[in-house]
Formats: C-alpha cells, structure tokens, sequence
C-alpha cells in the first residue's frame, strides 16, 4: 500500500466531489443501493469468506458477529443509501444570513472538510455507511476497516469505485483501504492531505489513533450509559426507560450499563431486578442493591466503568441526584444519559450538570441517534467537544466559509465597521 | 512553573466558571475594566519596562510596538472589556429546538469547552482580550503570552484574579503564565486537563504549537490575503476597496498583501500603481505589472507567499477569474480573499471555488473582523476548517450537548423512533 498515494489521490478527487451538484451525489448512492442489491450474492459469499476464517483464526463470537454482513443487513444499507440520498444536500447551504447595518450581506455557507478518513473495526456495514454519508457531505473518503472483513471491504471499495464512476465522479473519491497498522500510522501523519480522522471502535483503536494522529480527530468512544431513577419517580415507567436503554439493543454504544436508583426507591429493587431477569439480563449491584433484592451478584469498582454490550447491568443505590450526577460524570464517558424524575428542578439540575453529549429526560437512551434527532441518520457519535458532539450527521461533517458581498463598501477611517482599532488582527 | 498544577487548577475552577450567572461573569469582566483604568499607571510602568528590556536586548522594532500596551491600547481595551460584558451569553443557549413527531423535544443547548490555553507572542492587549472572551463563554483559561512582556503579564494576571475573586468566582479561572518553551511543551500534552488550544502568532509558534499538541488545536496562521480586480470592474471602486485593504491597518492579518489585476484591466495598472504610491505603500510586480507601470520593483515567486504586514503590496496580472482563483489558492493562506466585480457569474465562482474563511465579494478585507461579521467582538481568526472558521467570537468558543425532554418515551418495538437497526452503535 503507497499510503502517499492514496492520501494524494483523495485529495485530487476533492474538488470533484465538494463542487458536485447533489442530483450527481444522489445518483452515485441509489447506484450503490442499486448494485448492493443487484450483486448481493457476490457481498454474502465475500463476507462468508471472511467469516470462516475470522472464525477458523479463534475470533470471538461477538466480533464475529459484527463482521457479519448477512442479508438483513445488506437490506438495512440499502434503505440507509437511499435516505440518504433523499437527505437535503448540506453543501452549500447559507447559515445565519444577516444584512448589517453597513448593508454588508454576512452568511456562512456551509462547505466539505476535504478529505476525511475512517479507520474502524471488521464491520462492512460502515464501509458503506461512512462512505454514503462523506459522498453526499461532499467529502472524499478513505475508509480503513478491521483487517477480518478484507473480502467484504475490498468487494464494497470495488462497488463504490463502480457506482461514483457511473455517475461521472472520480473513482478515488470512496476509497476502501487495506494495509498493515503501520501503514495506518503514516496515514495519520499526513495533515496536509487529510482533514479529518474519525476512528470508531474499540477504546484501544481509538486511543492509538489520537495519540499518533497530526490530523485533528474527532473521537467515538464506547458508550457507559446510564439512567438514573430519581426520588419519587413513577416507577413503572422508570422500569420501561430502563428496560428500554437496556434490552432493545444491548450491543449498541448508547444502550444503558449502570442503573442508578435514588435510595428512596431501594424497596422497589426486587421489581426492578426481576423485570431485568424476566428479559434474561444478568444483574449485578452495589452492597445496598443486593440487600434489596434476592440473588444479585456482587458489582466491583470495574462494573461501573464497564461497556458490557450485552444483557448485563449493574444497578447503583446512589443518595440523591447529587451523587447520581457525581456518578455519572465519574464513571460515565461523556455519551449518553438519561434521568427518570417527576421533579422540574431535578431535571434541570442533571440536564445541567451531566457533562454528556446526549442527556435525557423521561426518555429512553435509545433516542441517541441521528433518525430520532431529526438528522436523518449519522456517521457516529462523538465524544469529542470540539466541532461536533453527539449524533454526526450530514451537517457535521461540512465546515463553514463567510461570504460577504458588498457594493464597493470600504472600512475607512470612520467608516462605520469596527470601533475596535485591533480589529481583525 | 508546576505545569501541571497550573493545568489541574484550571480544571477545577471550571464547574464553577462554566455554571456561573451571566451577571456574576459580567461583574468580573466591568471590575476587570475598572482596574485597568485605576491602576493605568502601574499598567503603563510595567508596559514601559518590559520595552526597555525589549529594546535593549535588540528586539526588532515591529515586535517592540507590538508589545507596547500605551494609554490608548489601555483605553481600547476597556471599551473592549466593557463591550464583551454586554454581549449576549453564550451559555446555556438553545440552538435548533424541534419537538420531534414523536413528542420528543430536541434541543441542543450551548456549553463551554472547559479549560482553554492560549499561546500567543508578545501582546499585552491579547491578556485581555483572551481572558475576556474565555471568561463571558464559561471556560477557564490558561493564558501564556511571549516573555519579553512578562511583566505586564504579570500584572494583568494579577488584576485578572483580583477581579474574579471581587465577583465570588475563583481566581484560577484566569491564569496568565510564564514559564519555558519546555514548560509550555509540557502543557501541551495534557489532554485529561486542557481541551483546546489556540496558537496565535507566527508560523514558527503555531507549527512548533501544532507539532507537539496532543490536545486539539485551532491554528490561527497569517494571513497572505487577496483583492482580485476582474475585468470590467469599476476601477475606481477596485482601487479604493485595495487601497482600504492595504492601507487602514497594515499591520493586520487580514490586511491585503497581494492586488491581482485582470489582464483586460492591465492598461489601469499606471493610476492603480500610483494610488498606492501616493499612500506610501511600496510596490512590487510581476513583469506584466512592471511592463505596464513604470518604477515597480520585481516581484519574486517568495513575494506571493509573503504576509508584509507592512507597507508593502505585490500586484500580479492574471488572465481571468480562474487564474486568479488558482492564485489565491495556491499562495494564499485560505483567510481573507476579495474580489472586485461587475459580473453576478464571476462572483460566485470566486466565492465558491476560493477556499478561505472569508470571502468577500465588493468589500474591502478590512471587513473580516468579529464585529462587522456580527459577533461582537472575536478572539482571533481561525484558519482552520474543524470547530470554527474565521473570526472567532463568544459561540465558537462553546459545544454543545443534545438535551432531549420526554414523557416516558421508549423506543421498543415499532415504538416509531429509528427505523435503522443499526442506530446508534
């Protein structure tokens, strides 16, 4: 793999792919929906391929089960082209237009990164994900998967290259990329070619990306996510939040790990625990919560900084929402909370001081993604505060130029601009 | 210096800066110009000081009148202090709230960053400035300016705790430091402490900056800025948005450092060039430029590349718009760009394909400042695409969180929220 390369020829392909019309942009994804499908039978036994040998390696099952690309999902994709081809184009859109005092016409138009590059693990359905959402935000991608999917993502780079080719646009634009880790590493060098580094993943993945990264990073940590059930909450529905931020899909990163409960509801932990039980979720708990309730298994100090992914929760006795929030800013990462409370000031408090992308109240922590948001779909969630924090959609993968258009207007002294003579410097 | 106590000690003091009342942080920023007028005699002494050091030590004269900080920058500063204290708080404010067809109300709600370092050279008004604007958007600030102004630091800094600490808030929120190149080295690595850094000043400082950060950083590079004269511009109008460009504020980075003259506008360039003259402004060319008006001196491949940040102006011919789009592209730093222009077709193309933060269409560069773009005041001017772009006020020094407000809602099976079954992971 010539890394260089690579990076210069995504560069090259940019100013194709930010000055497309989005009639061109659209037709590249319903290609990539139209040829998904079409060639379908060609993608599974690729993936099989794929899987066998991840398996035949000792891969764990979970992981295999991520790398799977079966037809459920290759269905799921497709919808997921096609809405984002039906998404309104964010290239080019004026924000805040405003006409000044002076009669300046101050906007910010929105404008591409560049070029952006992924790097995530064995999950081809990002491949096509990621690369939907830089094509229709104008942006050239270079998409670096697990190594495990090498036959799926080198499969859907072809079916990329193919359907932007198709509709006029260069072929680098969406490029699915291989090679070893420390081909990676020299990517991550290369801040004047690349924008952008977006790593989903694993903790590990993501913390060596940053650290070697000269590009700026935007980072999708893994998700500890929790619901806290407040002091005179409606218990049921606290229950069907919980159960809901827990069970609907367990291995998703903003699906609740810790279950925080206000002391004053500690009698009400045998329901709680039995209702997780009754949905086959493993339950551990602090001291409090297993002299609450029969047959909990001891939670350890690890337990609350843990992303289980799967149908275990640990449940935290914690005074008020004081120590909830204490809790959750402690041990938490910044994703995606939720507090179940009928007190105003309360939930202003935990909206308040919960330092998360995402709060919530007396709501489901499955409501962190972009569909339910109002974006349409998104790429990720970041962690990160700079530039985007949160569900990313299309808008959150632009940047922003000021276009100002005047009728000759100068500043001259006592023009009228800025009284401040260090203006602008 | 303990660098990182320095670092843990602005942490600390952000739940406390990030949460206070708008009125408690205007009270700090009105004590903070009260003292700068009161104590304008100390202020002046320090000033006077860190210059004779300066001069003695054989510090080039612009960098000395960089770092005076006389009656009328004091004054300048006050208005700026008291200014900044009127301005709207950023925080907690609601941007784009929708109420979902779900009944979910969205909203995303404006939070500071945290803790803020600024690297800067030797300017006592940016200790000001900085600290203000860190200060009225919630963050703490780490403020390091270049030494040869350490006393006047010094003293700021001093004033600045005294008027933090006058308004209840701690003192530490602000926090002006010395310390080695090593030691500010140091600082750069603490990413579990610092979340963002702004480098201003030279293009040495913001490399080195750049180089060694691990925490993300908003470059704010010089600015090698452009007035394009397209053909059949009204001259006169070209010539009095250059020579505004050019002459109002040499010193600045969004001031003009290279005219680009259509080729069809080549025989004006006499009149063009002596405009200029007449200013005091020397000139070089290119061999068309110097062909068409006598006594230009030679302009070389280094001058394009060149912020002057003087009295000094190149002039190049150029065929058309796409040559002179090529231009500023090529040489320009992507900050501040215009173009002159009778044609509605040519406009856009400028604005569109020239990649700078501000693009102006009509209108001196003098206009890329904070407050004629509406923000108030601004921080500095971003050269970057991530966060924010162009002049920087009290908003691009702001995240956000997504606060979502329900009833009890649950997403479960065909509760109607994303219809991806892979959202969110």
């Amino acid at each position: 793999v010539n890394v260089r390369r690579i990076a210069q020829s995504a560069r090259k392909a940019c100013d194709a792919i930010a000055s497309a019309p989005t009639s061109t942009k659209d037709a590249a994804l319903t290609a990539m929906a139209r040829s998904l499908s079409a060639r379908a039978g060609d993608v599974l036994a690729a993936n099989e391929a794929d899987m066998a040998d991840a398996k035949a390696s000792g891969l764990r099952a979970n992981l295999v089960d991520r790398l799977r690309f079966a037809k459920d999902k290759i269905d799921s994709r497709i919808r997921c082209l096609e809405k984002i081809a039906a998404l309104p184009d964010p290239v080019g859109q004026a924000i805040r237009t405003e006409r000044r005092p002076n009669g300046l016409e101050v906007a910010r138009v929105r404008v591409p990164l560049g070029v952006v590059l992924m790097v995530f693990e064995a999950r081809p359905h990002v491949t096509v994900n990621a690369g939907a959402f830089c094509l229709k935000s104008g942006n050239a991608a270079i998409l670096r998967g697990g190594s495990e999917a090498g036959r799926s993502n080198e499969l859907l780079g072809e079916l990329w290259r193919e359907a932007l080719s198709g509709a006029g646009l260069p072929g680098e634009a969406i490029q699915v990329i291989g090679g070893s880790h420390e081909e990676v590493g020299e990517l991550l060098e290369l801040d004047d070619l690349i924008d952008l580094v977006i790593p989903r993943g694993g903790k590990g993945l993501i913390k060596a990306v940053s650290k070697r990264s000269r590009i700026p990073v935007i980072k999708h940590y893994e998700g500890v996510c929790h619901v806290y059930l407040d002091a005179g909450a409606d218990v049921a529905r606290g229950i069907d939040v919980a159960i809901d931020s827990k069970c609907l899909m367990p291995e998703v990163c903003n699906a609740m790990e810790t279950l925080l409960v206000a002391k004053a509801l500690a009698g009400e932990l045998p329901q709680i625990v039995e209702a997780f039980r009754r949905r086959g979720v493993r339950v551990k708990g602090c001291e409090a919560t297993r002299e609450a309730a029969a047959g909990v298994e001891p939670a350890t100090e690890e337990d609350w900084r843990t992303e289980y992914l799967d149908t275990v929760v640990s449940i935290r006795v914690v005074g008020d929402v004081g120590e909830a929030i204490d809790h959750v800013n402690r041990y938490g990462s910044h994703h995606t909370d939720s507090i179940v409370t009928e007190s105003l000031a309360r939930a202003e408090r935990f909206v308040r001081e919960v330092d998360s992308g995402v709060v919530l109240v007396n709501a489901s922590t499955m409501f962190c993604d972009g569909e339910s948001l109002g974006m349409g779909a998104e790429i990720g969630i970041s962690t990160d505060k700079l530039h985007a924090r949160g569900p990313m959609g299309l808008e959150e993968l632009t940047s922003y130029k000021f276009v100002i258009r005047g009728e000759g207007h100068v500043m001259g002294p006592g023009a009228g601009g800025s009284d401040d003579e260090e203006a602008g410097e």
